[in-house]
Order: structure tokens, then C-alpha cells, then sequence
């Protein structure tokens, strides 16, 4: 099926100003946002920043020289590298259609859901680990969880731009919905029955992680198929939200084509 | 061998301040530092501030109540969760001793190396997911990295209070040095010859891990035996060094007890 416009989400028709080298190019090659304008600090006209504007200028999209203090105050961050843009909202993806989207088989189709990540750096460390590990679509909730800002693509290292993403009002309901299409529902959690590299994570499969404070939430961890531990040998008693989330989806992957 | 205090490189004498509830619960349990002085804040006396001052008074170490803005005066951070405490520097362990002190047997000794990790909250991720997965020691350079602050062991979740930290002047030579003891020494790098899941990790290693803007340092390269990948699907070329250095360990974790 065609990634057709119909299947997207329309955006809200916001702007918003990414900024730093990576999110702008990526988003640039994406080509998932409409860039408005692209933003490069005047004083600091380097190669890449070359780069960028040449690409930019290919697709009409008009530069701004800006001295980095505009800059600054354009995207509201200090993390710029030189470089933002003014862009559309991401393009966001409804539950329903992200299994019509699965990239290859959808019996081997591999999701990620977060359940209460609220540090961006957190959400992007993950969004990064899950599209080098080919996932086919974070799920993330609306509500107590961090949005997915230009904050999260910077921390991404812009692979938020080609990510496949999907906000839900409900985690619980949309874990309920991925049952009932197939779809196998493994929770990290401490007390899992069995680790992440005893457990077959082969199949049609969800992995979801909790928050960085508590994990998962009791309702959620009660809707999941199964819940899945990664051991821990030393004195703290758990792994930072990301780390785990990385664990888990490369021993995913190595199970599949390791 | 026993932990004899000699075989400790003496710490300078400096104090510093550690900040956080598990850095400070962490480092009480731990006792590889001086406690000085407890520093709570007095209009947040919880439970957990509470479990601490009995931890303290057990020890005869004095407790001070705090404003808030003291607090944070005191810590250089607002991240204090309300707690702190002054305390000498973490003891640090020479190179030479490292392997002496390896738990268990040396032929499955697992150390991992750290060339340029330059942000505090990257080297505190790495420290625990290090801690977690079991490691002997880390081995981290005086210069172009980030140092041992209190600010590591907020990001560590304390786990740096539990762990064998080495700082050492010269990368290359230790790595030399490692081999010379029948250490193997890995490098991830992007084009490793093989990736992490084909490479045998099961016998004496050492990881090392590369900044996170460059990745390993070409003459850090040439000193490893070998080099080995993470597989990357996506478009973005590298994971974060901390999601890389999760997915190494925990990997070697797999291979030898998983």
C-alpha cells in the first residue's frame, strides 16, 4: 500500500523550530515535514551548514542568515550547531494503519510502546536505539509523557524524522487492540517470568517499557502477554529507561537476524 | 587478595559534593567514602530523607537541615531531590591493581574502556548499565573525558559509589598493557569485521566504548585485537555511546551466563 497522504494524520498545522545539525538534515532527507524556512547562524557558515543550505536551496526553501543569538532565541535552545528550521509538526501515524504499514511481514513486525517516559532525552535516546534496531513504529501516549518536540529529534540524533510514530490516548486499550490483531505483548519489567534472552521474541511483537521512575504501570503490566526481565548482576536495581529499551530491542533483533 | 586499603590510590583529600537520593543511600552502603556531613532539606523531610538520617546517625555523621536554596548553594544542581552530603573524592584504582582485584576468576574477567566520553550524564548511563551487567572495573582517561564528579553519580542512579573506577593518563598504553595480560580488546566501531553476536566474548575482555561525537580515536583502533559492530537498519549511522555500550555488555552478559 502506498504511504498515502489520506493514511497520515493531518498536523495541526503548527510550526515548530528544529534545530541542530542531524534533526534538520534528516528531516531535510525525510521529507516527512514541510520546511519553511531554513535558519543557519551567520557567524558560523561552515561545510555543513553548507551542506544544508545546498540541499535546501535544491527544494526552494528559503535560508535566513541569523547571528546566534537570533538563532537562540528562534528554537529556544542553546544546542542549535549553527543550524534550525521552521517546520510542520511531525506527521503523525493512528494505531489502526500502523500495522497496514509494517514494513516486510507482519509476522515479524516489531513495535515499541512507552508507557510514561517523560525526560525528552530519555524519549529520543530510545527513538534512536529503535529505528538502528528497525522497529516499525513507536507508541507513545498522550498524556504524563514527554510530547515529541524538536527536543526529542535533537536527542535522537534526528531519527526521530524517519520514525514511525503514534500517539495514543489510552496505552491499555491500544495493547488490548494489538492482542486481538496477533500481535504478541511482552512488558520489561523486574519480576519477569523469564529474561530477555530466554523469552522468544521472534513473532509479531510489541515490547513496551515503563518510566523512569516507577516502570511499567500496574494496569499496563496486567495487559501485557507476558513481562520479561534483563538480569542484573550489581546493586541497583534496575537499568536506566533507554539502556533497557536498548538491551531488549537488540536481542530482539539478534534473535531475528543475528 | 583482600581490598587492603594500600592497594587504593589515596584520594587527594579534596571534598566534594554528592547530591541525589541513591548517590547518597548508595554511598553509605558502599563506604568507599568519608561521609563528612548528611544535608537535608528541612521543608521536605520525607520517609526517604528520613531513611538516610538513621543510615548517617548509625554512623555518627552529622546532620545539617537545609532551605532548599541552600541545598542547592551547596550542590551546585538543583537535582538534589533534597538530599546531599559532603564527602571525600571517590577512590580511584590503579591499573596495575585491576586485574588482581577482578572478582572471581580473571579468565572471565570483563573490564570496559572509555576513549573521550565527554558528557557527565553519557558516562553515568554507562557506569550503571556497566555496574548492572557485571563489570570488573572501568577503565576512563584523565583528559578529554568527562571526570568522576557527583554529577556522574546522579546520572548513575549511585551505581558509581558500587564501582571500580581507573583513571588513567595514557589510553593507548593501558590498552597495551591489558594485552600483555592476556586481556582481549575489543573496539566498537561501525566497520567492525564482525558484529557483536558473531564475536566470541566469553573469555578475558576488555570493551572500549568511543566519544560521542567521533566515535573510537584511530590510534585507540589500531591498539584493539578487534573490532566488532552493532548492526544498525535504520538511516542514522551510529547509536548514542551509552545505548551502544548497553547492548556490548549485555551482549557479553548473554554469551556468558544468558
Amino acid at each position: 500500500m502506498p504511504r498515502s497522504a489520506k493514511r497520515r494524520k493531518p498536523s495541526s498545522g503548527s510550526r515548530e523550530t528544529l534545530y541542530g545539525f542531524h534533526p534538520v538534515k534528516e528531516a531535510l532527507i525525510a521529507g516527512r515535514r514541510t520546511l519553511y524556512q531554513l535558519m543557519v547562524d551567520r557567524e558560523d557558515f561552515s561545510e555543513r551548514q553548507a551542506q544544508l543550505a545546498d540541499l535546501a536551496r535544491n527544494r526552494r526553501i528559503a535560508l535566513q542568515l541569523l547571528s546566534a543569538q537570533q538563532l537562540r532565541a528562534a528554537c529556544g535552545s542553546d544546542q542549535h550547531q549553527g543550524v534550525a528550521a521552521s517546520v510542520s509538526a511531525l506527521p503523525l501515524d493512528p494505531l489502526e494503519t500502523v500495522l497496514d504499514r509494517v514494513d516486510g511481514q507482519r509476522s515479524h513486525c516489531l513495535l515499541m510502546l512507552l508507557d510514561s517516559i517523560v525526560d525528552p532525552n530519555n524519549l529520543g535516546a530510545i527513538v534512536r536505539s529503535a529505528h538502528c534496531a528497525g522497529v516499525d513504529a513507536l507508541v507513545v501516549p498522550k498524556d504524563r509523557a514527554a510530547g515529541v518536540t524538536p527536543a526529542v529529534s535533537k536527542a535522537s540524533a534526528g531519527a526521530l524524522e524517519h520514525t514511525r510514530i503514534c500517539r495514543v490516548t489510552n496505552l491499555a486499550n491500544s495493547i488490548q487492540w494489538l492482542k486481538k490483531q496477533g500481535i504478541w505483548v511482552a512488558g520489561l519489567a523486574m519480576e519477569g517470568q523469564q529474561t530477555v534472552f530466554e523469552a522468544d521474541l521472534t513473532g509479531p511483537l510489541a515490547l513496551v517499557v515503563g518510566g523512569e521512575e516507577k516502570g511499567l504501570r500496574p494496569l499496563i503490566r496486567q495487559q501485557c502477554d507476558y513481562l520479561v526481565s534483563i538480569p542484573l548482576r550489581g546493586r541497583v536495581d534496575s537499568l536506566n529507561a533507554s539502556a533497557a529499551a536498548a538491551v531488549a530491542l537488540y536481542e530482539t533483533f539478534r534473535q531475528r537476524h543475528g
